[in-house]
């Protein structure tokens, strides 16, 4: 037997996947719940998580000719009436602005006063207060195509939180777009699909899997959601993105109308897209391990972290002198694009503790320099997808030499891993009985955790879909858009009924 | 009698100024009125400003160690009522969330429902819910000092909104800091205030006073507020920032205590401090001319557009390949420390009516690019801060040369014009008499127009102050920081008694 292994995060994985994942980003200090139910407080190194997405997913945003604008947080009443489906699906979980004013009564205490004549709801998301700007800014195929985006705050009021992944207040990227015709609407709504893959596959190193929804799972008011769905190791999916295609929808509803190359009246055909905070839950959910976050090094705020192991305090000056001028040089280094990102961390607090913090918010690398490494040359580089003692020795112009290459294999070793627990907990189910047992685990020790992804046929019914719902919790999460994987006709497993081409059916967040 | 002169946006500043600004804000198409009254829609041009202030401004902000961070939307009502000083300013002006669902009744339409057991105010800023999160956060001196910043989305309910300048949803940054002594605290609100004077003198082109606040105009719970004001050309002031020292008002209502090194519990010194989208009114308003926005180049999303001539369809080719050269050239040059920010604009629209957009839009340096700038070698090159129609030639490598100083030349051009404007409409003044006259023009042409600022003495009483704002809408803006400039004692000459030293008075936006 060999000795006990220690973790940083405790439940492991293993023994209780929820709650691992709140210690984690416990320990990561990523985020924590306010006093506020379900709206949470992003902490410094979670909202350097999020600039760091903004900053790559805005710059692919701009390339492709999309312009930021902002637009207000505050929706009137009846626009959200506007669209009958937009209004089932958003209704339900808003807030609602009623009063304009506080007023101190006899008691001493706050009410709400100066009520608004017209109630005013928290964006949950922008397409009707965007479809109205855009009925007075569209008028002829001139102006077409018109392509914008906003980061911004929406609200939808959450029964069950959970920091990250589903929060009453989140912060995301909303697109919306409108064309001149359907064709470059839908189109435009599916390279937003392949840029959002793009940036999912590089930057937060996941592979995903892209489709349509099926009806039931639709965006209220589109004709088609497109979306990407990520596998997270308790293998439930995760909706990481969205872009829907409108039709002439909201276009409709909001009277955006154009006059085309041949003088004739028309509705514009509309797009718009997403993606939030959530994928920082996913990422955490796809990467971690057992002793908290591991980040893909094209993400990181920081990729290398040097800590100065000072026993004395006369050794101090050497040590950081040595420590600035690495720094200087990694500096000159450029991986995926951009300069190296490296700092030292210099508070005076126990090495071990030190170590372990940088452990528990996932930096790639881990360099520490003493006096032992300042005299030979030699540096003591650990890295964070390896085991925690495990440590690589090289001087000091090889550590440079190698230092993109380094930060390359982390990143590709990253993605391959989540690639291939994707690929393990994929399964092509036939007959109902497989499908039941993958989704019931008889493993007592893994009463959490579904089975994966199964791509079994669905003859398109809702019988079907409810039924999963209420035996298992499963939903059809895409109709998997890649024509190459498992597109064949067949029959579906739960009715006999005829089926067009296999379906993702999961658990999912 | 030389030719009447033609103007883009009409009416001209000294007709009309403030519906000036509204035509300039629509004609550079910066951002319009929603329907939701009060709340503005950023447009991209106006967004874009926001964005480069944003990134130069966060790029300070965490140079001097602070960490951004993301706080929700929503503050309990309860906590709203913990300052008292606070309560007061804040609690009149609030958007309140009461119902966090909205149903349908039987006449079709949605009203809300389920009301929520304490109602959510929408932050009009955040010292409460971030103090709350302090005193979490803070335990000893080892935790201090704790600097962080966030971008978000505030609420103010406004009566009467103009357009960047006061609107009841904004966007800002808001710092919030906490230390372990007041002359530390004091410190980070003045270095702050350092901060923001450099960035709005070197980013948007114009000088600012710095000062205090008399306690009529202080924040809300805060121990002294300083404040940067501008003046604009129709001789108000604008408060384009605000720094506070908190001393331990916040601490104490929030119980945000640290044991000190010496083993004592105190409360901590706290700090907070802010710029908005007033800014870019103030931009506009300080630089813009009777043809539109004049942005400073340090500022401007674009700093060169090119307009290509393009009379014959084959002549198309070769003036495209021109331009896409020159562009890559200036990209090559750095202006401010950036590289320099060149469009070509392509769109088939006539050449007059393109021209005058980017002049509208502010656009410091134009280029027209035809047959026979390519066959001469010699570039057109139009200035934003000069006449319309005059124009220097320079040959293509004169041109590259030369573009770094131009630009650098404009920018120096309109700081120096609005410090000119500044100075010339800044007095001292001594009795009450010159005081009442330099606010009341006697030219019927200059109705609209406050005389600027004027540096006199004052009692400290708040009798003066009302006394002011009744008979002529004037305001002490801020008693000066730099202590060379009017600070030796003398008499108020509205009351006679004796004055530590000038204030500034203005009317104000
Ligand atoms: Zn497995
Ligand atoms: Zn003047």
């Amino acid at each position: 037997m060999s000795p006990k292994k220690e973790y940083a995060i405790s439940p492991k994985r293993s023994e209780d996947f929820p709650e691992w994942y709140q210690q984690v980003i416990a320990a990561a200090d990523l985020a924590e719940n306010s006093e506020v139910r379900g709206c949470m407080i992003i902490k410094p190194w979670g909202y350097a998580l999020w600039e760091r997405i903004q900053k790559q997913l805005d710059l692919r945003i701009k390339q492709t000719g999309h312009k930021n604008v902002y637009f207000p947080l505050f929706i009137p009443l009846e626009y959200l009436q506007k669209e009958a489906e937009h209004v089932e699906g958003f209704a339900k979980e808003c807030a609602v602005v009623t009063h304009h004013k506080l007023e101190k009564r006899a008691d001493g205490k706050l009410y709400p006063a100066s009520p608004l004549t017209e109630p005013l709801v928290i964006r949950p998301t922008s397409e009707t207060i965007i479809g109205a700007a855009f009925s007075r800014w569209i008028q002829s195929y001139r102006d077409l195509p018109l392509l914008i985006n906003q980061w911004a705050n929406v609200v939808r009021w959450e029964m069950r939180p959970r920091l990250f992944l589903r929060t009453t207040e989140f912060l995301w990227q909303e697109g919306h777009t409108a064309h001149a015709n359907p064709e470059e609407a839908r189109q435009e709504a599916l390279s937003i699909l392949n840029l959002y893959e793009e940036f999912i596959r590089s930057y937060l190193a996941l592979p995903v899997v892209v489709g349509e929804k099926p009806e039931s799972e639709k965006f209220p008011g589109a004709d088609t959601t497109y979306t990407l769905e990520a596998m997270v190791q308790d293998r439930k999916a995760v909706q990481v993105g969205t872009s829907h295609f409108l039709g002439q929808n909201f276009s409709k509803a909001n009277n955006i109308r154009f006059l085309d190359r041949n003088g004739k009246m028309e509705f514009a055909w509309t797009s718009s897209w997403g993606v939030s905070t959530r994928l920082i839950g996913t990422l955490i959910m796809a990467h971690g391990d057992d002793n908290g976050l591991v980040l893909p090094p094209t993400l990181s705020p920081l990729q290398v972290v040097i800590l100065p192991l000072i026993k004395k305090e006369e050794e101090k000056p050497t040590i950081l002198e040595f420590a600035e001028k690495l720094i200087n040089q990694m500096e000159k280094l450029e991986f995926a694009g951009e300069k190296i990102r490296v700092e030292i961390d210099k508070r005076e607090i126990g090495g071990g503790i030190k170590s372990w913090e940088w452990i528990k918010k996932g930096v790639p690398l881990r360099i520490e320099i003493g006096p032992q490494e300042i005299s030979s040359g030699i540096l003591t580089i650990k890295r964070r997808d390896k085991e925690v003692k495990e440590k690589e020795k090289l001087d000091l112009q090889q550590f440079l030499d190698k230092l993109p290459f380094l930060l390359s294999e982390i990143q590709q070793g990253i993605y391959s891993r989540a690639e291939s627990f994707l690929k393990d907990h994929s399964r092509f189910i036939d007959t109902k009985e497989d499908f039941y047992e993958f989704f019931s685990s008889s493993d007592s020790s893994d009463k959490e955790i579904g089975g994966g992804f199964a791509y079994a046929h669905w003859d398109g019914s809702r019988e079907v879909e409810e039924k999963l719902k209420e035996d298992l919790k499963i939903t059809i999460r895409c109709i998997p858009y890649k024509s190459s994987y498992g597109d064949e006709p067949g029959i579906c497993p739960f009715s006999g009924n005829p089926s067009k081409r296999r379906v993702i059916f999961a658990k999912a967040y």
